[in-house]
């Protein structure tokens, strides 16, 4: 690939200190050859395009989303996870139904958003084909569900076989990975099984985890709502939790599992997580389904990742209004710090997380990167903060160092 | 003006109750005349329409913008009401040069996101052909500001002059009214002067008051950081604050006063407020420049409206983000009770507040109101929330029974 060069008023390199070129560039073919100074690399390499009032960062990693459900609109009741879990299960097939189209424009609404890697939660493996021959580098997560003993068997058989048909379309831009959906609704047998098979051949892996206060005291205690969705929307009969919340942790200890939600975990959970996995946040989600938002201060901004799950719990899949709207929800933190946080979180931390070659604009990384217009930006010495307050869409969008 | 029937799957009265009919309607002229079932009403009167999937309300209430300002993308520092006033001084020339076209750009921004009534707060009067000749119901507010007892009598005949140039101007839908900038800002001869005017006149007023918590130490302790203010910038020497909380509160009783941000109000204060007079929230602004938001159970809903403020304190002034962020900001809040009282603030309570004849879709209210599609809308139980969240923008607006 020939080396080319793209500058812009602002470069933001999404390194630890938050680093700002200005009139700055990169070059770069698959990788990223250098970051610098515009008229510097412009000398050096040929192919040197400038932008005015433009901002270039790496591209957003959108680590939790369930592209399956993108058809959804109103279907799914929120203000509480008792009511979202059981209009779930009343209203999903519909949802479910002829979802390709709205796949395809999940699809394009994340590259739009400047996103470029994504963690994609695949229940069915409805969207495996689409998120394979899509532009986006993507982390396909084969889910497993299911608590019947009984239905174990057939259940972890059609596991594999998703997680098999994805392994065909691997490519080092699809990566065929493995989700488990929850502590309340993964039987231990498949749990260990899924585990041992991660362990064995290196697969990432992503969790549910106590996303709402019923999951907790249905763990701590076995009662409350859970109970009566157990015994009345699956009937089990004297139903109890598989785990407690140390032994499903136990589950994945020495592993990178990214732990989605953790609204309801406590001070030493989420220390026993971030040991050597990490926190995915979904702030839309969580206050639609919650009433409640993740404590960013609990454990270190390295440790977190911003998502916008699916559109079952959220009322786009826009990444640049998912960081907006975090912006406005945590009112109480200066502005401009949180927003270099947000932007590092979705960059630089998201790619440590997901372990993507990505994230931050450095020699040898992986050419993933975005260009935004972001009218009278050279005006700001807020550039973070004003870039979430003004960011629209993508005006150029590159994945390992090809144009889409 | 010729009746006329519009119906829609889902009609919200914006009454006290909330009540929504489904399959509803209204016949108005410049009047509603009725608000019912649409089969009912289309029978009863000629010219009616129906149209699926969506959602008819009354027009929003925008009861605080300051459109001289519409220029700003990122001229100004937010973070800290310091900061950003420091930062409205040095650079508010550059902004307010050339505006018209940003300010025609905003008023086409408030109808598109369903706003027929504004309370429009203009410094200068650059705004007012613009809106004397836009199809907005507007409150016009001629704000009077100045501290510097010299320069009283300049001011007091600056303001004016524009009162009397917008008195000419006025109709049934531009109306004349008079807003004090602040309790930091008005010299007490200056605020005695305009309140005994608006008092014999019959005018309509609102003040900025208790935005920062800079200014409460300013009104209680003449010192902190307006001390500075005072000396440096306006270069006036040992100055005191010229009222205290209570004194600039009386001013303004028995008056039906627009008390705007109140962040850092008290619960005496804020009750002596609501006796006659009502709050304003801003909560874009609010967040942006003091890192707070108005606690909405600190006064009784009726007393509380929402608006955008300025592009000097907002990244917008779309009205539907202002209540979709203010929405996703108060995270603990039961999504739907919050959203039919984000509704109501926006109609129903603004209109009273603003003492307008709108708010509410009901016999002998000005026919204002705006239809909105929104897919799927039927098949939700949470309507008013689900229109929060996806009402993109209006489809089509009525103001005074004509549509724009």
């Amino acid at each position: 690939m020939k080396t080319k060069v793209i500058g812009a008023s602002k470069v933001f390199l999404c390194n630890e200190n938050f680093d700002i070129l200005e009139n700055g560039a990169i070059a770069f073919n698959e990788k990223i050859l250098e970051a610098g100074d515009f008229q510097t690399l412009a000398s050096k390499y040929q192919n040197a395009t400038f932008y005015e009032q433009r901002v270039l960062l790496p591209s957003f990693i959108n680590p939790h989303i369930h592209f399956e459900f993108s058809n959804n609109t109103t279907a799914f009741i929120y203000g509480g996870f008792d009511k979202w879990l059981t209009s779930i299960m009343q209203n999903r097939d519909t949802i479910l139904q002829d979802n390709t189209q709205a796949i395809k424009e999940a699809i394009k609404e994340q590259l739009e958003s400047g996103v470029g890697s994504v963690g994609a939660i695949s229940s069915y493996g409805d969207d495996m084909i689409e998120l394979a021959k899509s532009p986006l580098k993507v982390l396909f997560f084969n889910e497993i569900i299911g608590s019947n003993p009984s239905a174990v068997d057939f259940l972890y058989s059609n596991f594999l076989e998703r997680l098999e048909a994805s392994k065909k379309l691997a490519t080092k831009k699809f990566i065929p990975s493995i989700a488990l959906h929850s502590p309340y609704s993964v039987h231990y047998i498949l749990a260990k099984k899924v585990i041992e098979l991660a362990k064995r051949e290196n697969l990432k892996t992503s969790v549910h985890f106590l996303e709402s206060h019923q999951e907790r005291e249905w763990l701590e205690k076995s009662s409350g709502w859970f109970k009566s969705f157990y015994e009345q929307t699956l009937k089990l009969k004297d139903a109890k939790s598989l785990y407690t919340i140390q032994d499903f942790l136990a589950l994945f200890e020495g592993m990178d599992t990214l732990f989605v939600h953790c609204l309801f975990a406590n001070k030493e959970e989420l220390q026993s997580i971030c040991k050597s996995g990490s926190v995915i946040s979904c702030p839309r989600s969580n206050r639609l389904l919650n009433n409640k938002i993740f404590n960013l201060d609990s454990i270190p901004s390295e440790k977190i990742s911003i998502a916008t799950d699916g559109k079952s719990s959220n009322n786009n899949l826009n990444f640049l209004d998912e960081l907006r709207y975090t912006l406005f929800a945590y009112n109480t933190k200066d502005p401009l710090e949180l927003s270099k946080t947000l932007l590092l979180s979705s960059t630089n931390f998201a790619a440590k997380a997901l372990k993507l070659n990505n994230g931050i604009l450095q020699k040898n990384k992986d050419a993933d990167f975005t260009l935004f217009e972001i009218p009278n930006i050279t005006a700001s010495s807020q550039e973070a903060l004003q870039f979430i307050l003004h960011a629209k869409k993508k005006e150029k969008i590159f994945i390992n160092g090809e144009e889409f």
